[in-house]
């Protein structure tokens, strides 16, 4: 699917076609392409050098949906499940009591900041080599519990059109996720076609060791560094080094690496995808437990942002 | 001259002529060239897809060099002068003392770490964008005490040419330094041709600060990551995310990064620069406060790993 992805792209450069077909004809649709052309149309005030192009994109809820709850919590309740033994102190603990029954509900409502903190505890306790084999293996067989896809299946199909179309206009695409780092990198070649050094999240602790000879990287299930809200834009400068031109998140943890993009010189572009769909995807923002967009939505207009509205402007949202 | 360098390799890579010019015909330049053959080579048994060939370089005395200290600390030394009247006890504290006057073989003295914390002390108290512009203004002025060139004058030749051609070759080439990341950005476009997002190094911490409505990163001076010894196979997975196929060191600091790197499966190569040319360069191994190279010699041609012998293998250390 991919490769026909690639190829359809190909004919529409050469051919004039849509790069963007699950895109309505509306603001945001047009607003991304105006800002392509003129950042590359040599000679152009707003021409900006292709090593200078540089997007950056939140992942859940921006890339793929995020309810209801982060898909990295489904994949961290199956491996809380298989780690409990160890933890006997988890039953009587939130939300990793909440999670490992599967109350996802519940487990968001002790807030992001210790579910992420759980997430990374379920991360632990294995060499990188052996959890990147069980992450992959956990994507391709587990399921959403409401759509009933596997998870790389409910990522966004306009968005796929969107990062390949900057890429063929000489952007590198980077992820720019709270999620953890080597979780996303699990899928991220495959599903978005960004490599492993593209990939900037939040991290967890690694210690190199040598054990009989053969030495490994254990992963020890701290987070060394959390990149969500302000870390954002750290996670930009200690990652890539330089700041984005173009920017696309969908809650309030991306307001300030929005903010940050926005912020530089010349021409900037910064989008927020509107969770607006309840028939096709979820509906949510100011009061979600889970991709709270309050800030964004009352601020992002009068930054000249442009809100992504899911329901009227995407005539797909998943791939078929 | 980086053009030229660039026109010249790639004559070499059409007709024939020698890529690697400033490498004496000698057992590194063959062990590299028949490694890079064979690793491009569609359809032979150690055949490497381009996009898993990493090549990893240690900075400080593997592609210039650092004698009689580091050359970042030439820089903080002026930055240490330049803060002094704030903080006042550097006067009577190693390095910073030693540092300030210029003593630069009393500030090796107290050791490796001291050292590198003393640096990040004077990276702190600006911004990052301020912290770029000092830096690049620095490296277009200051001069070497002993050599009397620009810092970026000496880099090593034949390492210039061996980062083009495995480039040339399909190679990604990373700088993984001990030395901070953001001051080898501020020259390894320029000078080295790589980009800010193939740099990894130690890691400074860094705050997102908004002032007046304008958002800025904010450098407190602490280092937040130490990319060195062990720290660089971790620096590598972080930033990487795979593991290199090829990596380049020369003291003990960079053992675990040749080791990790040489662990792998199929083709590996490791090669360690051995400073043994008092006359072009600096001659120094197991004893030195500086790139101190012991474990290295000892275990490295036992391992396998390429001991690059500066004065017999390279016919010319600096660009003219």
């Amino acid at each position: 699917m991919k490769l026909l992805l690639m190829y359809t792209l190909l004919v529409g450069i050469l051919f004039g076609a849509d790069p963007l077909p699950s895109w309505n004809d509306g603001p945001s649709k047009k607003a991304i392409t105006d800002f392509v052309e003129k950042v590359t149309k040599d000679g152009s005030a707003d021409f900006v050098k292709a090593e200078d192009r540089v997007a950056v994109f939140d992942n859940d809820g921006t890339l793929w949906s995020e309810q209801p709850l982060y898909f990295q919590a489904f994949f961290a309740m199956d491996r809380l499940k298989a780690m409990a033994p160890d933890h006997p102190e988890w039953k009587e603990t939130e939300p990793y009591a909440s999670l490992m029954k599967g109350d996802v509900k519940a487990a968001a409502e002790v807030g992001k900041e210790k579910v992420l903190k759980a997430l990374m505890d379920s991360h632990g306790g294995a060499t990188q080599e052996e959890f990147d084999r069980i992450a992959r293996e956990w994507l391709k067989t587990a399921k959403h519990p409401k759509t009933g896809k596997l998870f790389t299946e409910m990522v966004f199909q306009p968005m796929l059109e969107l990062l390949e179309y900057l890429r063929a206009n000489g952007f590198k695409t980077y992820i720019v996720s709270g999620g953890g780092i080597e979780f996303i990198r699990a899928f991220a070649q495959e599903v978005y076609g960004i490599p492993p050094e593209q990939v900037v999240g939040t991290v967890g602790d690694l210690k190199y060791e040598v054990k009989d000879g053969k030495p490994m990287l254990v992963r020890s299930g701290k987070a060394v560094f959390i990149d969500d809200g302000p870390g954002k834009p750290v996670g930009i400068q200690r990652f890539i080094g330089k700041r984005p031109i173009m920017a696309f998140g969908n809650s309030d943890g991306d307001f300030q690496m929005l903010e940050w993009t926005t912020s530089g010189e010349g021409p900037r572009f910064a989008g927020i995808v509107h969770h607006t769909d309840e028939e096709r995807e979820w509906k949510y923002d100011r009061d979600s437990h889970i991709g709270k967009l309050d800030r964004g939505l009352t601020e992002g207009p009068q930054r000249k942002w442009t809100i992504i509205d899911m329901k009227t402007e995407w005539s797909r949202i998943y791939p078929e």
